[in-house]
């Protein structure tokens, strides 16, 4: 692992950056959204789809592709890309975060974390060197390193013994990583939960330990947005300015609107298809929830102005009769629209920004979203 | 209603033909297979993807689509075809098969069939005349008769009285489609079960009544392929030439090609969709259940030579991954790869009929079928 720089910032407006981060797999324009392709597929929807949407960059969970397919068998398959046929980057998360959330009678040690697989029940054991083994199996672009995720509200003393841990954690991946090829990239993890004291410490210890990207972890777990903007305000000025910020698990078009006007440049949540798989729209209307009676006589798109083709292409009737009947298709149209509004959400934040005019397209996208739905008809 | 004929038989070769039936929604190339969008969605494939398939004509369910999203919405939403976005002529059945398969304490009169909704229990009357002006509303290119349908095996007095109910259910929806603008049709459907007899007297009557088209139905319920075919004898040589000949929910490749050599034109079944969604895939090389342990490690496609790239594009291993983990992609991708494979059997089939080499052609790919797939790597 040499320590050279993929990102470039290529324009700033106050707080917000725009740039491109460069992986081995190809360019991505941040500020970014990464849609999340659990299992190495995304739910219901096509990768050409995601592609087609503006996506640059993807998101696998390393806990599922451990236990299934296998990292060794995707290796021996020629890597995630070639595996799933997503020809672009791809980030794999530690596997951590869902070894706590997922997995049964997990016990967390110094070495390690092991766990019961929520498949098969097996007894498996992920460190930071084998969540960096596996992760190099897979083949991803930018690798995150084991860190241990605190639920909040918890005490301080838990949540800083789970920050000083994961800087533990973050030597241990650093070492681990340090025969990938140039040009993969290993990203560390603040922890600190909502203490801002503790997140600072986090912060400088990282880039102490000195990683190619920093994230932002712990955060979007159910506390106040306004918690976890002030989060990033403690943290932003002590990440170095050359370096990409990864926001993790977020979110919500407000909360990504937020964080970019405070300094982050990636993103990913499983927010776009899951509320699509639920009957929700992302749309310049705010969220618009089909499975409502109003839309069922509605011969209108959910916004004629979309430049997506199924935003604008399929009456509102005709998505609440999916929702209502459980037609799979709905849940595959909803998914994509939400991907595809995600994905113009963040090409006009980059496009605002390089124009210096993120301010006003702030103020402006937050009154759309607050003037609701079209009047039904 | 007028009687004029929409069909144009374009070539012959044996017993088999090629033709073209012109609707309102455009032409379709015969012999057809139309996918089954029961409830106006094709489980799991977007419409666009059927269109790119090669399909040009698909099938709506009567009876999903009165109950839900209902008839009158459906026509004040401007028809099925603007509803859905599928712009391409559709075929809808008469509701009564369903009524029979799906709906609960069903009774059968001279006058109608009342049952209660699979969906809330509500109580509905279904007649002939109703199941034409329902047809009319949805707006579909072709009308199918309400006929009675008897599960085999069955005593022979209970198919005649269906069958003889059949046809006086085909003159009263003869009567009640005689509004219909020029240009939509009305297909008859010959019923007599496994008997010979019964099935010439019934085609006899048909042809009496007068239809643009006529189906066969009843068939493919679990008898033998070799009486299915019998039955098919029997009535083609009873049917005008010049008119489309419809087989109902037939069915495998094997069973389209041998119902092409004897005549048949139009066929539709949920097959590829509903196969695909259990892990199967239609291919040159037959079926192959993608669930089969032998793929895991598997990295070639399913059939590098086929034209339809998703067919060629991702590697056995991926697609057993996604059927094992319940992925929707998985059954999305199937469902979509075996919509194309039976489209390409169909345009296979109309070029073979056109060049006069159809009776190679379906040696070829029987023993195509027979050979079974390449061995496991």
């Amino acid at each position: 692992m040499t320590s050279a720089n993929h990102f470039e910032v290529l324009g700033r407006d106050g707080g917000a950056r725009t740039g491109s981060l460069t992986t081995p797999h190809g360019v991505v324009r941040t500020p970014a959204f990464m849609p999340v392709g659990t299992a190495g597929a995304m739910k219901g929807v096509h990768w050409r789809e995601v592609r087609e949407a503006g996506a640059d960059i993807v998101l696998g969970n390393t806990y599922h592709l451990m236990l299934r397919p296998g990292a060794e068998r995707i290796a021996a398959l020629g890597g995630l890309q070639k595996f799933t046929g997503w020809q672009g980057p791809m980030l794999t998360d530690s596997g951590g975060f869902q070894v706590m959330s997922l997995s049964e009678l997990r016990k967390v040690s110094e070495t390690s974390v092991t766990f019961r697989s929520h498949i098969d029940g097996a007894k498996v054991e992920l460190s930071p060197e084998r969540s960096i083994e596996v992760q190099r199996l897979l083949g991803s672009d930018i690798a995150m390193q084991m860190d241990e995720c605190v639920r909040l509200p918890a005490e301080r003393a838990d949540i800083e013994r789970a920050m000083q841990l994961s800087l533990r954690w973050g030597e241990r991946s650093k070492r681990a990583f340090e025969t990938a090829p140039d040009g993969y990239m290993l990203f560390g993890i603040v922890q600190g939960g909502d203490v801002a004291g503790l997140r600072q410490e986090s912060a400088r210890g990282l880039v102490d330990t000195g990683f190619h990207g920093y994230a932002i972890g712990g955060l979007a777990v159910g506390e106040p947005q306004s918690v976890m903007l002030a989060m990033i305000e403690e943290v932003a000025p002590i990440l170095p300015e050359e370096r990409p910020r990864y926001l993790m698990g977020v979110g919500t078009p407000e909360d990504i609107l937020e964080a970019v006007a405070r300094g982050i440049d990636m993103f990913d949540c499983v927010m776009p298809t899951r509320n699509g798989r639920h009957g929700m729209a992302f749309t310049r209307f705010g969220q618009i929830n089909l499975r409502n009676a109003r839309h069922a006589d509605d011969p209108r798109p959910l916004d004629d102005e979309s430049p997506w083709p199924s935003t604008r292409g399929y009456a509102r009737a005709y998505l609440h009769h999916l929702v209502k009947s459980g037609e799979t298709l709905g849940a595959m149209l909803l998914s994509e629209i939400n991907i595809a509004y995600y994905q113009r959400l963040m090409h006009d934040i980059r496009d605002a920004i390089s124009k210096g005019t993120f301010a006003s397209f702030r103020e402006r996208t937050r009154a759309e979203w607050a003037q609701g739905d079209i009047p039904p008809r």
